[in-house]
């Protein structure tokens, strides 16, 4: 079940950017479940990882190595997210990055591990040891669609998205793959982002850019408020078209910016489109709030309330629900007679109060719909926050209280 | 459906207090919708209400009326919240307050109205004119069982507590009554407390002890998260036992505020076991923490995670999700290393790892169980928190699925 999400298909390939998937047998048999991605000599990778407290062993290194040496090899696996592993799980993602390094020649500390899956088992190393010289050998610039589906877990589509522009002369590739269906399903986890140009981006502002679109994506998607240990996003710049940018502020800067905008935004909605048991595709505005984190409290509060997301999966334009969210988000001095609140174009609350024009019938046409707007309007600011979700469905019970086995 | 919750029938009755109740068909017919509770004349009240700031209209008079008069009458309908109702609702409280009044010979500042059911909506002021002399013509000290059935909402159980002590030679009685299923329904509001004891505090103890003993009580119980515009919680003394309190550090002091605590929390603890959708009655204790914010902030996490709350209805022990929630609630400086996690004597996390001796048999036996704590040893301070949550059942997304007609 996903919300007109489609399997993507128009992969555009990154000159300097390779793939190889396998069926490494990690925890499952019979699927690809292991993707080794190469950068060229001379590519500049940056990243974001989870914020949470208990993170992965993989991300950890990944960290560490991301500071001290120019990446080469990202080496992702799926079925376990050697998570909660200890001692035991850092040297396991330590050997996976040796065991690229040794087959290809560079430093441990080029490679990147990525791992999703389970929490809490140590990882299948013998799978890895007889996957990475596999994977290595399928290496080719055509298998991003191939590699998209390797890296899923509970996951129903693969998740893609590319553009081709021309930027000053240059044609320039973005093209990139995500997961991720829950933040952390009962025996799977993990959000994962990796996006690639060809342009060349200077050091300092891949990495600034990286945060800033994370921002702007991944980091505004909410399917169930659950963090995820090994959440990770990657943006790689092979620097192959012959574009280059080192200054943010010009105008090919802003015009790159804006396709690599797109493309996250793409994959970070496809993994609420393909959320556990998500029948809706629910934006939430919240506008005119003094700050961001203003904005932010409130979009977070009725996005993760259950009321609000059990509303949605029952197409019932409950608006109570709406207003007694935005009014336990936290702000002390929130005033209601300025408060206005719409689903789409429909005005449910006006000054506070329920809106005199609003009619159930209007508010239900909206709910009934698979994709809709709840815009909030403050009226104390000129700050705006958006971010998607999706709701809280019997399907969601039903995938998250099976069994692991 | 409710965790080993049944019936209260043992109610003491409270010199001093007494309750009328009748079917005033503000929203449904055939039943008590209602409830007139009168104080005699030297009574003290304190209270505690909602931090929404859609505070329903109810609300902001009680806490008007209840620093400006001595209070003798309390009035409490179900069916319809007030809420979201602008300057009208406003005019409705305090008509409601001046029904009584008139009826009574009290000021209309002497009355506190409470009301729960649908936001939005009109109070139906016809059925509280019609209604308000029955419930005065039916008042009388025995009537606190029917009391608690007529403030429900979609409760399935009335729900109370009741104690007799002898406290320095007067035999004191604490007696109370509680509604709230969910924080709130798809038309339904709102969790209630009404508690009242014959000793007289003093007002200043009473107000500090209401604030005290919620926070030990109802504001530690969680069911989805979700804070309703209407929540309150009364506690009153009448005076009438002779036991006289108003120096808080006195043994007697102490000896009444145990009781109370106890009745707070079975009160408290009765909502959660009547929660919407509720098969598990679960205590969540973070030990060995800093301060108690942050010892709360781990524990509504844990409490809050849609992926815990299924692993629970599942009977599934997915110590992972509960570590990741751990992880992510925002103690940026936590040391997983000191980390330990129990499910009542089994222990799953040792040092921030799964424990050696943790076997998924041992987990699963604890998690099938309708009652269990799940214990959270952070290793960094001397104060914990507890408080108590139900889980994600597909009755949970039945119940607030459903249309409100």
């Amino acid at each position: 079940m996903t919300v007109n999400l489609a399997v993507f298909e128009d992969y555009t390939q990154i000159e300097g950017v390779r793939l190889g998937i396998t069926q490494a047998g990690v925890r499952y048999p019979d699927r690809d479940d292991l993707v080794v991605l190469e950068l060229a000599e001379g590519s500049k990778v940056a990243g974001v990882f989870t914020r949470n407290a208990f993170c992965a062993a993989p991300v950890l290194v990944a960290r560490e190595h991301l500071q001290s040496a120019d990446i080469r090899y990202l080496v992702i696996n799926t079925g376990n997210a050697n998570a909660g592993t200890g001692q035991q799980g850092m040297q396991d993602a330590l050997e996976t990055c040796r065991l690229i390094a040794e087959k290809t020649g560079v430093a441990e500390n080029q490679v990147l591990p990525f791992s999703t899956g389970v929490i809490g088992e140590p990882l299948n190393m013998g799978a890895l040891r007889a996957g990475i010289p596999v994977a290595l050998d399928d290496l080719g610039e055509n298998n991003w669609g191939r590699a998209a589906a390797g890296i899923m877990t509970t996951d129903t589509t693969p998740k893609g998205a590319s553009e081709v522009v021309e930027i000053s002369g240059h044609r320039v590739v973005v093209t990139g793959m995500s997961k991720g269906a829950g933040m952390i399903k009962p025996d799977m986890a993990t959000m994962l982002g990796f996006i690639a140009t060809d342009a060349s981006v200077s050091d300092e502002l891949l990495s600034d850019w990286c945060g800033q679109l994370a921002n702007a994506s991944f980091n505004r998607i909410t399917i169930d408020g659950d963090t995820s240990t090994n959440d990770a996003c990657m943006l790689m710049a092979t620097g192959r078209s012959g574009l280059m940018i080192d200054d943010g502020a010009s105008p090919e800067a802003q015009q790159l910016f804006d396709v690599l905008k797109r493309v996250f935004q793409q994959l970070a909605q496809a993994i609420v489109r393909d959320g556990e048991g998500a029948t809706k595709f629910v934006t939430v505005d919240v506008e005119a709030c003094t700050s961001g984190q203003e904005a932010l409290d409130v979009a977070y509060t009725v996005a993760h309330s259950p009321l609000v997301k059990t509303a949605m999966y029952a197409s019932d334009a409950n608006w109570g629900r709406i207003l007694a969210a935005v009014g336990r988000a936290g702000l002390l001095d929130l005033d209601l007679m300025r408060v206005n609140i719409w689903l789409d174009d429909v005005q449910i609350v006006s000054s506070g109060e329920r809106c005199p024009s609003y009619t159930e019938e209007a508010g239900s046409t909206v709910f009934a719909q698979d994709e809709f707007k709840i815009r909030i309007d403050l009226g104390r600011g000129s700050v705006s926050e958006t971010l998607w979700t999706s709701d809280l469905s019997h399907e969601y019970v039903t995938i998250n209280a099976e069994y692991r086995s």
